[in-house]
């Protein structure tokens, strides 16, 4: 392997892992500190996802692109930004790097490391509300990049600080995300059996917004 | 219709759609989640609102302006940046965009679709904060559109985080904002009765706005 | 009058008077849905003010220099950036334009319009810590304006997010706002008696910092 | 001493004061208003932290880099960008500064000036949240230098917002705050017996990120 992507690879992993390791351990932080108040702790963990997605962008853009994401990973490939390889290749980047931000956060709060959710998020309501998570997310992405490509990292950031609250499902919008948080029986955690079917609503979502901004830019796809 | 035309109609529909989104649907979030406490309640409706409003003013604003408020498109209107066809064009797609939000709102937290707010707001205190919130609102654009034009959307997200909670009537300030919201029996809501007031108290407050503005920047309206 | 002036004094009323609408109505919203718990309120105080700070000094800065404070336009006018005779004008809009935002608030919240505060702050503690305020805040405006001109709104909404939580007064550090202040009977309140001191401790810590930046910039006043 | 050496000094001084001030000052501050719930005790905590760190950065960057930090200063000697004497003077004056700044929170809250902390913070799992915080830190600093300078005020503000709520030690990250806040008997403290081990995953934990990046960069230390 080229030494370039492998970087673009240990970027991919790196963000993904610090991700969820603010996203699993804010939660774990926030629920024990809340006494019970879910608003207190859904704020506790909101605020430390936005902004460290502010940071992580901003820091592995210009390495890797900075996607943290299989649906956004997808997208850039359906835009022929990158190959079908390097697009799987970031995905198991992601994946990998996600199960080990989860773990990284379980160390640090003496948590068992090998865990299994048992929180169950199911129903259509749910899987509608990560269409709309994922949908808005990448065309977050797609529009900003085209509008004032220097604040993407910000706008993601800001998205998500929202998403957290307007979505019924508290916006995972991810797939790498929705696999290593269904390992956490947290906070944050999801089913491992409710997994497929909010990521197909997310990839669903993704590609919608693809279809949506190509339009509204009057884009085609590169040659 | 122009294709231009319609992209532009398309942005203030989609843009609308997703303010209202998470209007409504941090609303019911932050209501559901906060156990009883108002503050709570409102910071997890602030935080969200402000942060959506920098994001979609960012993407859409190289397409349309990204008004997503017909008191705005009023401005713009009165200061010839737009026709009055266009002007009426882009309230319609507003309003359109506020009802099918706050009605996504509905279907993520599985809430019946059509509802009719009966939250009242209601009294001369409340219209004199909607006049303020309103005159505050179109100041912000008008000025930071003049003092640094990158900077609207910052502003308009950071000022609408402010008003929520310095105005009686936690901000309105958008007619379009203020229908959608009496389609929703929930956090956000405001009584059908009580929209055309506050209607008219943002007008009035825009129209203010725009005539201090236009002093204070020693402008007059193009020819 | 020359309209140029006119236009300053007018940009440093409006805006005192929103910064003023806002710390006081802001104040009374929290406090009044907090059910009793300070911290609380107190975010609900800080973020809408940290917020109007950012949107008021990018909107009004290329006007007048957005002071908005007395303490701050002493510290312009020890550098020889503006006359006696202008410093003093801007200290009477920023004082009436304060008072007229305190008043604002209290109508849109219902209040009786003309209040006299009965909140004790007093003490060495306290007038150390507006001291200390008052020094970082002048700091962070001479520092920023030298080090990144176009950052000074952040620092000073961030710096003032900051101070409200830092300082035990809760950082006034504003003689406009420690007037306006003393005439609302609220959550933002001060007790005309204890105003003064206050004002001294500012002025005296505006001063201090003016010097210190003075030497760390190895800058002399103009000539 | 070289005048320019002094005013460096004095940015570190300065820097780290009021940075500490801002930490121990709003940690009472929101203790005492909390009501016992420490989750909303850590929001009053972390808001104020995320806010100062991003308006000192901006600040004293242009005088002394703005490290506030000896693992922050450690992380540039290795890279040779300042003299191993320098370094020590730098440290020496974070750690003064940070005992200054506590003291000065000490006063405003009529607090004892001096205390040491009976908090406990020991165990290998705070150990390795202590090096997790500061490999974060760091890569932070080196990836945002390279990508984009300007931002690195910001980033570290927020990576410091998500790493209070992400670290099971509420990410401490350097040994100049590790010494100054066993210094304090009060929300933000550590036991001195304690902080050693808190000192040495600091520092591991910011060579480690420094050998990171260098890989990830491929850089080599400057001749």
């Amino acid at each position: 392997m080229q030494s370039e992507t492998l970087r673009k690879l240990a970027a991919e992993f790196a963000g993904t892992a610090f991700l969820l390791a603010t996203v699993v351990g804010s939660g774990i932080m926030a629920e024990a500190l809340a006494g019970g108040n879910v608003a207190i702790a859904l704020l506790g963990n909101t605020i430390p996802t936005g902004a460290i997605l502010v940071v992580l962008i901003i820091m592995f853009g210009p390495i890797s692109g900075a996607h943290f994401n299989p649906a956004v990973t997808l997208t850039f490939w359906l835009r022929r930004d990158l190959s079908g390889a390097l697009a799987l290749a970031f995905t198991a980047a992601q994946i990998a790097g996600g199960i080990i931000g989860t773990w990284a956060a379980h160390l640090m709060f003496e948590e068992p490391l090998i865990q299994l959710s048992q929180k169950v998020r199911f129903g259509p309501a749910q899987w509608f509300a990560e269409g709309v998570a994922a949908f808005g997310l990448v065309m977050t992405i797609l529009l900003v990049l085209k509008a004032r490509k220097e604040a993407v990292a910000l706008a993601v950031g800001l998205y998500i600080t929202a998403a957290y609250w307007f979505t019924a499902s508290t916006s995972f919008a991810n797939p790498a995300v929705t696999i290593a948080r269904s390992l956490s029986d947290t906070f944050a955690g999801i089913r491992p059996a409710d997994a497929p079917a909010f990521i197909a609503a997310q990839l669903i979502g993704a590609t919608l917004a693809w279809l949506f901004c190509r339009w509204l830019l009057d884009e085609r796809t590169k040659a």
